[in-house]
């Protein structure tokens, strides 16, 4: 049960704080504000199984909803403003959302939507400005008001730990997003298990009772990685950033005394970047990172800034933690530069973490990091199948395991790295080459601006590479100097020469999803099409 | 599932070492024989829902058994060795043991009982020496011979998480032992929880993946406390002592780098003052004390070597861990003698843990750690209910709280303090007075060798306090002065002036529990009888 994860913050630091803006208060009142926000959630007829959607930036009322919605019994959807308006409206269609808590940021994508949301029956608003906005909808109120309307007295029911807390939406490249869910059961075993990890092995450390922590990965993105239920058991001082601005984000470090954040590689590289971070001492900052791979640019920039550096592994449907960087002693003692590499992989699957890397016979490769299979894993947290979506479901654990949908190589140490998506690996000759490797050496070359690469069907192959080029505005390039630039690849072993593709063709632009990533699909239905 | 906490220490620190005796070996390894150990067991006929039981000092084999019996779906047993043979068989049939791993050293109990455990089909030997002793049980052989003839490959299967995995029995003043019993759930609930509170707060810190771990609390005693399953997990290096001799717990501490380990007073207080502990640097130690209430003079002893000392709660029943010593961060920063009284409190509840104190009438008590209650408990890992005695187990959930029959107070800062069993407090017009408080203050009369207070009953005030004092050897003491040297207490506000008892007896002995308890139980029977 999410309540029992209440219990000891205020027993063992009372007065720490939770600040969000200008508004810092201690653990006794974060008690009485949830209570107070599941009688306002009561009031609004919301009960066992109903769904309330939350869309707002990182504040303590989302960190308030985590709690407050799943422990009334209600299911807490978390909605990604980040995608289209049109997505957006099918994933709180879907998800039946009853009861909107909505930034007044967001107010117009809900103003659009509200004629083809027939669930929802009501809104509450979340302002940060002194005064609430304007709007169409249907409002109890704003947040703050109905809060301080209402009790602190709560009797918080026990009922079935299998019940769903939690809901959200992942995208593909293909079809509408689809809906993963979490228990009480699983959220506790995960915010246990990740205690544990963050705390209890002295190469990683990285959230102690002593830390202060501040998330930089949205909270409507696999529960912020699942770090505020973990930072409320523990009773650490926590600091909700709103919206990401990089200068207030190192301002809010240097003024807090934050410790520890987590983000994904392009909101760290922003704060390295940002003006405030120039003149700030960054030494004190552990940062986790994970979503997608960083560059070894990047990883190389936080060392020199003494930030203790971590990537993780996880996703959507696995609520999310799977592996962590873990040094071995002897890597730990090494100095800082020498760390990168070691640092930038995917890391070690955690405690309770069974997970397998598998080729297409079903056989676990071998730990040379060059072989390459699909990540598999088991864990009691990881979500049951697709809401609404049986077959779906079934497909992702076919066979008893969560396919991840990702390839990976395994090292000596048992270090995973993520090489590619399974759907974009290019299997050719019984052997899987990684689309993401090919393209990351095509793109060495100065007169590449962009490249995708693609697997196309070949009757003795069954697939070979094919790659997309997009030259640098002003330069021109051929398919014969590029396959020669990855020549030196495969002479210093880095690729196998049947790695090289046949068709190289130079194009004007590359087609990308609506979130920006390279659309492979798109590729592959039109080279189909061209036959 | 018990089997995902051995995923980790594979891979975060294969080499670390398990020490037992001569032996010793990496975790690598320790896979490897619980394998073979699970071989064992099923050519044994051993399969889910058989028990089996384990006989043995702390060692490895018993560190092989907590998973691999468990993990092949069959109960583990731990049979408490200190029981006397009429007991022992008590539980060993009770239980309905089927297999047992016994000791050369317990083999004359067992071939003492062997006619009265009807269920037991077979015997393992567990030797030290290098020839097995001999026997006249029906034995399938030593323990290390058979693990040797079998294989390293097992499919651990999965199954009902709710299974039973372990069981043992406690004893009371009265009737035969209970037994107790833990689901796979129960134990992984405990051991994630654990392992978050003894890693992730800066002022406990007692178990992190660089420690060094030995046992002092046996295995047969509520999982040595669930310590070795949280090392396991976390994969630090373990050492197990075989039998307790102080000097070589010492040797062993010195010799080994240990740093945490876990007893009851009276086995830490025969640890400093052995021989060996006398030129030891025991400053590098950290030390869990529970079970009974270490003495004042004890906890400052370990403070001036150097210990840091700290203070649990729990019992059978609980798996065991309810509470352990949190210090603020004003309290810590006191210099080590200034920690003394607050290190010897029992200590605040742990996360996860609802634990209220409730009077007579099921109100909270005030935090003034002066009133008392009882201190009653929820959590994912108690019992269930004593096997084959539901009766009892529906009175020890009354109300749906596990009632501990412990009496405590609470301070301003949610610490407790255990005054008392509930049996034995004194309930005399609506107060509740400990017994055990007023045995103390009388023992500090120099003339006082020892003494027992019980509640007798009493028209007016419901009961009255009665003592009973042996004098020190030589000397006289009669009624009025010891109630003469008990109005100081009143004086300085320790006691109220009717908690003083009316009746002082003075005797020759007072009686004692097979395990050496004073025997309140008898006491009042006795007074009872006498009208």
């Amino acid at each position: 049960m999410i309540k029992s994860l209440l219990l000891s913050a205020k027993r063992y630091a009372p007065e720490r704080e939770i600040v969000c803006g200008n508004r810092r208060y201690d653990y006794r009142e974060l008690n009485a504000r949830i209570a107070r926000l599941a009688n306002v959630l009561t009031e609004a007829g919301i009960g066992a199984g109903d769904t309330v959607a939350v869309m707002d930036w990182d504040s303590h009322r989302y960190l308030e909803a985590y709690f407050a919605v799943p422990m009334i019994g209600a299911v807490l959807h978390h909605v990604n403003v980040r995608l289209s308006v049109d997505q957006i409206g099918y994933t709180m269609a879907h998800a039946e959302d009853r009861l909107v808590l909505v930034n007044d940021d967001f107010l117009p994508i809900v103003e659009e939507l509200a004629d083809r949301l027939p669930t929802v029956e009501s809104y509450i608003q979340l302002s940060d400005a002194a005064e609430a906005a304007n709007t169409s909808l249907k409002t109890l109120g704003e947040y703050e008001a109905l809060l301080a309307s209402t009790s602190t007295d709560y009797l918080f029911p026990d009922f079935d730990e299998n019940s769903v807390a939690t809901t959200f939406y992942t995208t593909g490249t293909t079809g509408n997003p689809k809906g993963v869910y979490f228990s009480h059961r699983q959220l506790v075993l995960h915010t246990l298990n990740m205690a544990t990890t963050l705390a209890a092995y002295e190469g990683v450390s990285l959230l102690r009772s002593e830390d202060v922590y501040m998330p930089m990965t949205p909270m409507f993105h696999v529960h912020a990685w699942g770090v505020p239920y973990v930072a409320t058991m523990l009773g650490v001082k926590q600091v909700y950033p709103g919206r990401y601005e990089p200068n207030r984000l190192v301002r809010l470090y240097r003024d807090e005394g934050v410790t520890f954040s987590h983000g994904v590689p392009t909101v760290l590289q922003m704060l390295l970047n940002c003006d405030e971070a120039k003149d700030t001492d960054l030494g004190r900052w552990k940062l986790l990172t994970g979503g997608a791979a960083p560059t070894e640019g990047l990883v190389r920039q936080m060392v020199e800034r003494g930030i203790r550096f971590y990537t993780g592994y996880g996703m959507s449907e696995t609520c999310p933690l799977l592996s962590l960087t873990h040094l071995t002693p002897e890597q730990a003692a090494l100095p800082p530069a020498g760390q990168v590499a070691l640092r930038m992989r995917t890391g070690v699957p955690i405690s309770l973490v069974d997970l397998r890397v598998v080729d297409e016979t079903g056989c676990e490769v071998p730990l040379d990091d060059s072989c390459v299979g699909e990540v598999q894993v088991r864990a009691p947290w990881l979500t049951q199948g697709y809401f609404r979506e049986p077959e779906k479901g079934a497909e992702l654990w076919q066979g008893g395991w969560l396919h991840t949908g990702d390839v990976a190589s395994v090292d000596a140490h048992g270090v995973l790295q993520i090489r590619d998506r399974i759907k974009d690996v290019i299997k050719t000759g019984g052997e899987w080459i990684s689309s993401l490797l090919l393209e990351s050496l095509i793109s060495r070359h100065p007169a590449v601006a962009n490249v995708a690469v693609v697997g196309v069907p070949d009757p003795r192959w069954d697939e070979r590479p094919l790659a997309l080029v997009v030259p640098v505005e002003g330069q021109e390039i051929d398919s014969g100097t590029l396959k020669q630039h990855l020549m030196q690849y495969v002479d210093n072993g880095e690729i196998n020469k049947w790695a090289i593709p046949q068709q190289i063709r130079i194009v004007d632009s590359i087609p990308v999803t609506s979130v920006g990533k390279v659309n492979k699909k798109q590729i592959r239905e039109q080279l189909a099409a061209q036959g």
